[in-house]
């Protein structure tokens, strides 16, 4: 299609064109994800399964894979208005740096204190809890993206908020943890002495800095002592992935009124929670045979679940509390490399994505984080924002692509999702600027393992 | 004025209604500010005596009070539109959690990786060296917020840029360094061993942590010794008030556009660019006549300028290397305490503004840095923006400003600046959250020194 008018740097929809409803792709999905499994049984979650950890509303988005659109409820709407619609951004100056013919677009979502994406669906649960009539949520955090959009979603609707923050974060970086307890969170680190499991491990291993699966099981374990609270969770659950279709929707209404149409479409892969939310509405025309589209994940090198991982059931957390998941893993008991970009370090991968992915309806590539790096301070330099680790390894495979239409002469159109901003990883950044970062590609010996007793479906 | 329309949100202009040329209030001003003064000779600054320093175009700017509207080069009107128009917010949620019939907007200039409004004028001050033929600029920066703001906008423009760094903020600020270090800037931690005034200072205090006022002296002795280098300044000069004339002129085009008159309009007020950029095209009207608002700038108690300084002639910088201006002026041997807003700890006020307020056509307020932080948790909470220390002197008296309105049952129209994120600034909202944050008020004994020998007119 030809754009037939003079394209804006920015494309801000006005109040009225954003969307009134989240699309959940599973209905449109001829393979539909594999269920949840219960962790004892082995038969798939049910409502009443799920109920006791989230809340009621949430467990129906989660176990719906028919109902294609929700509704999304004018109160979550009117916060969204806050900080949304989020620009779709024309990069005309990295297309002139890059001296490519493509036409690069970036979805921007971090516009807002937290930073990222992840508001999205943090008020979506905030909203479903208080709808409930709940005190308040638990929840983990390891870089405190997360957290932070948690906080500020539960600020908003008068919610109590507890925050396991991996202790390692919690003491390198406490403008994070501050952020938090602005919004009036309170952050515990992890493991503590607050819940058993913290307990436990840290008479088992007293000097421990934490880890992500020690948070979720704490985090967990709070809700379902405390009347009133439930537990909520950031990424890879099929509900995340459909609120945060807000994302991609926006970007469609966007790329719609101007008559563009993208070709590729990039985004990074952790959980899933961002890629899924932006190709969600694209992949909904691809699977109704109405269009078609590329579509790329971007992982880690040193996480890479969808290019290395095996398609499988498996714990979504390393303490084993949650249900089991089919999705692309590497193992429950992988432990990621401190790589930078922390949102980025999970084992495994939203069991929609996985599906697809394994119905070879979307690519992955795996990348090594100082290419990122490079990446995202080129970027920076001519586009202004100072990306996300995270997200710029969706801008270092986009850059590939552009520079690939420039040998070719294709004037493709890219479209990428910019997660979110870096203020918060400026170590990272140092150790690039000096020199001092190091790539990891995990052997074969380090992937796939402790999958010894779990179904094989 | 009614209301008309429903208001959204967030009012976002398009790229066609951006201003296409800066506002130079001087022009209206019927007592036109006092002229720059040569400190050897004490006459009037010209052309002449400041080319070395500064870029060509800056300074016929800079002394040209006649002249209405300057034309925006379509270059930096290119740049702009990578971040602007900003939006202008109406802070529905803050309303209501004041229970306030006031209307509430704040003109919001943090959605930049600079984090500030500062970026307006530091792309249009690198325009103007590149278009001269320069190598580089150098600069000072205290917190960092213009210095950020100079690294991008010479990268932009692929111009070599020079910050000194106050060294205590260097150190205690890494991250801030760090991002101006990812968009390619050199920053030397002030005093330095690379200038004769920073060997000078350092061979007389060999312990030093450094000073804005040195700072500025190593930069303004760098820029002279080398060839193809000015120096540049974020403030406190006239030329940067016209270029900060966008946040007002998109203010004043996006209420008229919605058919809103605002009473008041509020501003944080250090050197005074923000304020004065805000400001100035309603200033303008009331000037020639066509309109009247209340104008307040809000400053900290720790750094009185306005309410507390003395309307004289005094040195710009505590080196006392730069021209005389006349102003609203502590001294320029005042040394700050150490309040948060390090934006705001600037011993004197733009001369254009000085005028204004001696001519009684706005107030001015002080306030201390607690209540200030209590304003800004206050903010966040509800309209979910983690506000600067600086932006959050404003946003506290806003609040007083709509508290009123309750009581009195006035429906006011409150418009405040919004100048810029607090993420860099987490160290003093932890000091706020553990209950560690001082108040501190100078003595008369404190302001008002160093007068000696300055002119008196």
């Amino acid at each position: 299609m030809k754009e037939t008018t003079k394209i804006p740097y920015k494309i801000y929809l006005e109040e009225s064109e954003m969307p009134k409803q989240w699309y959940n792709v599973r209905a449109d999905m001829k393979n539909k994800p594999a269920p949840l499994l219960n962790p004892a049984t082995h038969q798939p979650m049910t409502f009443e399964d799920l109920r006791p950890v989230f809340c009621d509303e949430l467990v129906k988005q989660e176990l719906d894979d028919t109902t294609a659109y929700f509704d999304i409820p004018q109160e979550i709407r009117d916060f969204y208005k806050m900080y949304r619609p989020s620009p779709l951004v024309r990069a005309y100056c990295l297309e002139e740096k890059l001296q490519t013919p493509a036409k690069i677009y970036y979805k921007f979502e971090g516009n807002n204190t937290s930073g990222s994406h992840k508001l999205n669906s943090a008020i979506a649960q905030a909203y479903y809890a208080k709808q409930q009539g709940l005190k308040g949520v638990t929840t983990e955090t390891g870089a405190g993206q997360w957290g932070t959009a948690l906080s500020m979603a539960c600020s908003y609707f008068d919610l109590d908020c507890k925050v396991y923050m991996v202790k390692v974060s919690y003491e390198q970086k406490p403008f994070r943890r501050e952020v938090m307890r602005t919004y009036g969170a309170s952050v515990t680190p992890s493991p503590s002495e607050t819940t058993e499991v913290g307990k436990r491990i840290l008479a088992a291993h007293p000097g421990t800095t934490g880890s992500l699966g020690c948070a979720i099981s704490e985090a967990v374990e709070t809700a379902l002592g405390m009347d009133g609270y439930r537990y909520v969770l950031g990424s890879v659950l099929s509900q995340v992935l459909v609120h945060q279709t807000v994302i991609g929707l926006e970007s469609k209404i966007a790329m719609d009124k101007y008559g563009i149409k993208p070709d590729v479409i990039i985004g990074c892969a952790g959980g899933g929670s961002n890629l899924g939310g932006l190709i969600s509405p694209f992949m909904g025309e691809k699977l109704r045979g109405e269009a078609d589209y590329q579509f790329i994940a971007v992982e880690p090198a040193s996480c890479p679940s969808l290019t290395r991982g095996k398609y499988a059931y498996d714990f979504c957390d390393t303490g084993m509390v949650c249900p089991l998941a089919k999705m692309y893993t590497l193992g429950s008991g992988f432990i990621p490399s401190a790589n930078h970009a922390g949102g980025l370090r999970y084992h495994g991968m939203s069991s929609i994505l996985s599906q697809l992915y394994d119905d070879g309806l979307m690519e992955a590539r795996s990348v090594e984080q100082t290419e990122v790096f490079r990446a995202a301070e080129q970027f920076a330099r001519v586009e202004g924002i100072l990306p996300a680790p995270e997200s710029s390894h969706a801008i270092k495979v986009a850059i590939d692509e552009a520079l690939k239409c420039k040998e070719t002469g294709e004037e493709k159109t890219i479209l990428f999702g910019l997660t979110g901003t870096g203020y918060f990883d400026m170590v990272a950044y140092e150790k690039f600027h000096n020199g001092e970062m190091t790539d990891y590609i995990p052997t074969d010996a380090d992937l796939q393992v402790g999958f010894d007793g779990l179904p094989q479906m």
